[in-house]
């Protein structure tokens, strides 16, 4: 059934409709009224004959006619019933205002599931509860309680907080932000994220959605609904919570059980959602994405009156870790037959403090059209020379010539009177414009990275690799081992595994007896270790010995590691002497896998070796790993410089073949939804070596899937 | 001779005055009319009779009173000539305007190198060239070109950029932020920075300094002209060119060559300032110092109306690696009595969307008494009970009656229209008031950084430790290696030197005879490497054998590493073999030292190993180290928290040693400034135990001397 009940009625009941000035019900129902809503208006309370003007019901049932959404605000405990009422009535959509579900506990969380089995029962889709209603400007709809109405536009808020609903839109009103649609979720019983996203989606007054979110409640849910959609919308997330302290606080505020945070960032960027620290950041984009195109490449120019904020500039590029664009000759030759001899002859393109309105529209001219720069972030400062408001009046009137020429001019227009003018010249011009240069900095990045995950959601390719060993003989080994009640696999028994994936692992073998030895084909240096259930710190009890150099003292390598661990435990069981190849050098890299109970299954790639957890390089994916995401992974760790380079005696990584295992054991976790855990570490790279050299996995029975992005 | 006939002149000559609009000698003149200053103005031009309804002169020679102060706006070429005039008459200071300095080439640094001779000849202290002027308000004197008068205030403003100094200026006026002092200091070719903050800080009008800085010239001028000051007072600096791609534009705006940006921390830290990345939060600390007390410590309670804002600004705590404070249970029972049962029972403090005025004043109330709470944060959104200018009245009644409590409350008010008015009364009122809880949260912790580190120089201890061997034969070694022409020393030369200092080496023993080896006091295992200056890659021709076990395989190492040596050069000069104790675990760090050329001699310490580079997690500091500065290099690094608790089975480091080893490495560079480098890698430590392990030192015949703080 469509949501167009809901968010575009043709007549709304306001069931809990006050005459009381201090109460919701009253307040919602004028704002209702001054927004101008069109549609036939239904104040319910059985107190009441008229409320503000219009005639008052006793009940939904007095209403002879069709209600397309009810609007509830009376206690909570009264909503259920209030759900019967609308469903007998034949209504098929609701706010639900009332605050008492499950922020306030279990009494609370009960009432809302008994609230949502009954829209279940008669098919009616909710809002809320505990939120604010929602703004539809385009019928003039505004149903809440905590703002007045914005101004028109083309973006879409959703709003996990209620309060934050109320400070964004007051906030926008002075920073001219218009919006289509406004949607305070509140608890999120019925309607979600995915849903709203799904549903705004279709709507052509919507050409971005902004986010506002603490938590998603059923992770599976949000990526079916909402991955078409962020295909092709810009979708800004401010998901609060980043830090342990925030999730702390985000926890005692919601009541959620809150995924890790670091995996709501992997799934954005795997849907093609852009994530935005704060409110200020989302407003930001805002501007920048509803008056430019977006830059198809990092190869940002600064232009520039003044050299101190082209600094200042190329810094907070630097933050990014990007270089200014490097100019070439042609635009460099351009530059210099219009400027000063004394300009910066570099990007920062530093046209000097007495730049007239002339020399700046000049050179944002040619940096328009030097093909090697995808975006402009221009700088004036108001000196003494400057003439703020006609330079802003040129930069204007050049765009308006070359828009045909699609890329990114951001203004950062410093000072306050002088500049005053100037500013309100270009508010209501198509450039976006920045107070400061890191914000106009920020922002260019980061429509570069919208530009860049949209290119890679919609351009991925999904190619489940062929593997040696059939699908069933693949999958029958986890099986086996859990039907023999294995929970805790061996390192020999993590690399039949992997081997089964044709995941590359150094020699390893298991020998039961001394006489095997001779015939296996060994690569030496080896290390020897002592194989036994029962005896965890190996090295301690003499049961490692390496580096082992010779058939020789690998014979009496064995028969050492067997004495010394029934020395140390006469009745341990030894299942045999594990032989493996020693692998010098390489990068130690990280490759493992758990399990979060909101997103599922992910993976972990980055820096390995013992401090993997104080190094902290690693980034995070979900299986099954595409062409794009698999690279992605890579990209996003510290180490893939040096991956690509090599380092000192470590020759650079085959990167394609890395590339592939990735996606490889990506393959294996979603044919074995059993592995709770894997970890392999390290995995050692070398060119075109690479080799998991210790690992182990925990299994458990389990049903749960992954995530399905594609 | 004091800077007061600069900046406190009872009488001004204007060189090059003028009565052209478009003219820069004709604003700065115009400018000084209109500000209203009291002093004599003589505008000095031969082209005219009158400017501005002034008599203008000829020359400063026909002036026949005092000047105390001479501005000139003349081209550059002709400045040398004026400053003798200046000479000659007797005037003592001046601002020189003129751009085409060191800015803009060789030639021009000529001309500022003979104007500055000139000046020291006749005692003339001046500002610029290629500046703006200043300002002093209190005088309202407003000698600069690119600004109108700002406000009073007790704030001084230093701005190396003429541009930024104008956008500075021109956003503080819609900002209400006063100042007493502005000044623009241009190409400081006399006058630098340390120089102005010296003598602003003997100004009783001057309460802080906020300094925009791109680079300083004389790190050794600036460290001891501003270091009693800035021990006083807040200094806010503003660096750019912290990143790679922003020193780079840096060093092509001003032609200077700047020192390593992370130095310039180093230095401010070391100093006692404060280093704010943007304009904006170098305005944002403006607010909040001079309204409110510092924090004494960093527990911080959050106080708020909404959850939402709440979790962002916990967010932004732990950015800062910070928790919201723990509330005592005193402080728990006193707020549960008169807050709703619904209220977060928690630290962010959320007293709930219908909180009263009355509500917030009570809870704030509570917060300011708590002895667990150092600084609030106060959050106020706009909710449909809110009251928000009333709220704001009792929160600026209360801080009045509690203003013998010093603890800062600094208030983030969400929204646009409708809370303006309760802005606009809390901007006039003593609290700092914020549109983002974030600005909020970051000015609070920067405040406790503030508080931090004037109390680190305020109460540092200076102690030269003991040392074994007297200083004559301490600095004897590296003159003696210098002597007989050695830059580069072995491990081994190294291990003697620090062994010099008492700083702790593995055994370390080079051996010539075979037979020295019996006598040996060995722990084994050892590594066993062949010592010779011709060969570089030991480990490549099997110079190194790791590990040995026992005086048998020792012997046998040692003729086999000879062997390899004479095998892979027969003439190799082999001066022996190094027998080295192994150390097999323990956490590796990284000790060394370097120069920079604006600097001196600083100190690098951290996270070591092979990939020190890439870990990248090191601090730096400055020889000698102090108690505190040392203590602050260790906690400066990420490693510093596995130092303290110990990492898996290492065991915690013994701090109070390892910060005595640095505190000797630290002398034995000040004793030794023939060290151009030096490198312990690794300097092994797990519990008392702390060896150098590897190293090396480069030599060089030097005088340059480390930066003096103390």
């Amino acid at each position: 059934m469509s949501l167009d009940y809901l968010f575009e009625p043709s007549s709304i009941a306001i069931i809990g409709a006050t005459v009381k000035p201090e109460k919701v019900g009253y307040a919602i129902l004028k704002n209702i009224i001054d927004g101008g809503y069109k549609g036939q208006i239904f104040p319910v309370n059985p107190k009441y004959e008229a409320i503000l003007g219009l005639k008052a019901y006793k009940s939904v049932e007095d209403i002879k006619k069709d209600v397309d959404l009810a609007i509830i605000v009376v206690p909570i405990k009264l909503v259920p019933d209030i759900m019967v009422q609308l469903g007998k009535k034949g209504i098929k959509s609701a706010v639900v205002i009332s605050a008492g579900g499950k922020e306030t506990g279990e009494e609370g969380k009960k009432i809302e599931e008994e609230i949502l089995s009954i829209a279940k029962k008669y098919n009616i889709r909710f809002l809320g509860p505990n939120c604010f209603g929602f703004i539809n400007t385009e019928l003039n709809l505004n149903a809440n309680f905590g703002s007045s109405m914005p101004l028109k536009g083309d973006t879409a808020l959703i709003s996990q907080s209620g309060a934050l609903f109320a400070s964004i839109l007051d906030w926008a009103i002075s920073e001219n932000i218009g919006f289509s649609y406004c949607i305070s979720t509140g608890n999120m019983a019925d309607l979600e994220f995915g849903e709203l996203i799904n549903y705004l989606g279709t709507k052509k007054n919507v050409k971005r959605i902004l986010i506002y979110m603490e938590s998603i409640y059923d992770a599976y849910k949000f990526v079916r609904y909402s991955k078409e959609v962020i295909k092709k919308l810009p979708v800004i997330i401010t998901k609060s919570g980043r830090t342990e302290a925030g999730k702390k606080a985000a926890v005692s505020h919601t009541g959620a059980l809150a995924g890790k945070d670091f995996l709501y960032s992997a799934c954005f960027e795997r849907l093609g959602a852009l994530r935005a620290d704060t409110v200020e950041l989302m407003f930001d984009l805002t501007e920048a994405f509803s008056k430019q195109p977006l830059p198809e490449g990092n190869r940002f120019a600064i232009l520039t009156n003044a050299g101190g904020p082209g600094v200042l500039s190329a810094d907070r590029l630097g933050n990014w870790n990007i270089k200014p664009a490097q100019l070439e000759k042609e635009t460099f030759i351009r530059l210099d037959s219009i400027l000063p001899p004394a300009w910066s002859r570099g990007n920062p393109v530093d046209i000097l403090g007495d730049a007239t309105p002339e020399r700046y529209r000049q050179a944002l001219e040619i940096l328009l059209e030097a093909k090697e720069i995808d975006g402009i972030v221009g700088i004036l400062t108001p000196q003494f020379m400057t003439k703020p408001y006609e330079t802003a009046k040129e930069v204007v009137n050049l765009l308006y010539e070359k828009r045909e020429i699609k890329k990114p001019f951001y203004f950062s227009v410093l000072g306050g009177e002088k500049v005053k003018s100037a500013r309100s010249f270009l508010d209501k011009s198509s450039i976006a414009t920045y107070e400061t240069p890191e914000e106009a900095v920020d922002c260019m990045v980061l429509a570069w990275k919208e530009h860049y995950l949209k290119n890679l959601v919609n351009n991925d390719v999904i190619i489940k690799p062929e593997f040696t060993i059939p699908e069933e003989k693949r999958k029958a080994f986890v099986k086996e081992l859990l039907s023999k009640g294995k929970k805790l696999l061996s390192v020999y028994e993590t690399k039949q595994l992997l081997q089964k994936y044709d995941i590359p692992v150094n020699k390893t073998f298991l020998v039961k007896e001394k006489e095997e030895i001779k015939s296996l084909d060994i690569e030496f240096p080896v290390v020897v270790k002592i194989q036994s259930p029962d005896i965890l710190h190996k090295t301690d009890i003499g049961g490692v010995i390496f580096p082992v150099n010779s058939i020789q003292q690998l014979l009496s390598a064995f028969d050492e590691v067997i004495n010394n661990a029934k020395t140390y435990k006469p009745d341990a069981n030894i299942e045999g002497v594990i032989i493996e190849q020693f692998i010098k050098d390489g990068f130690e890299l990280i490759l493992g896998s758990s399990k979060d109970r909101i997103f599922g299954q992910y993976i972990v790639f980055g820096t390995g070796g013992k401090f993997v957890e104080f190094v902290k390089d690693v980034s995070f994916g979900f299986p099954p790993l595409t062409k794009n995401f698999a690279q992605l992974l890579m990209e996003n760790t510290n180490i893939y410089n040096l991956l690509k380079k090599g380092f000192r005696n470590i020759p650079p990584a085959n990167l394609e073949k890395l590339k592939t295992v990735l996606i490889r054991f990506s393959y294996m976790l979603v044919e074995n939804p059993e592995i709770e855990e894997i970890d392999i570490n390290p995995l050692m790279v070398k060119g075109d070596d690479i080799f998991a050299v210790d690992g182990r996995i925990k299994l458990s029975k389990t049903t749960e899937k992954h995530l399905i992005f594609d």
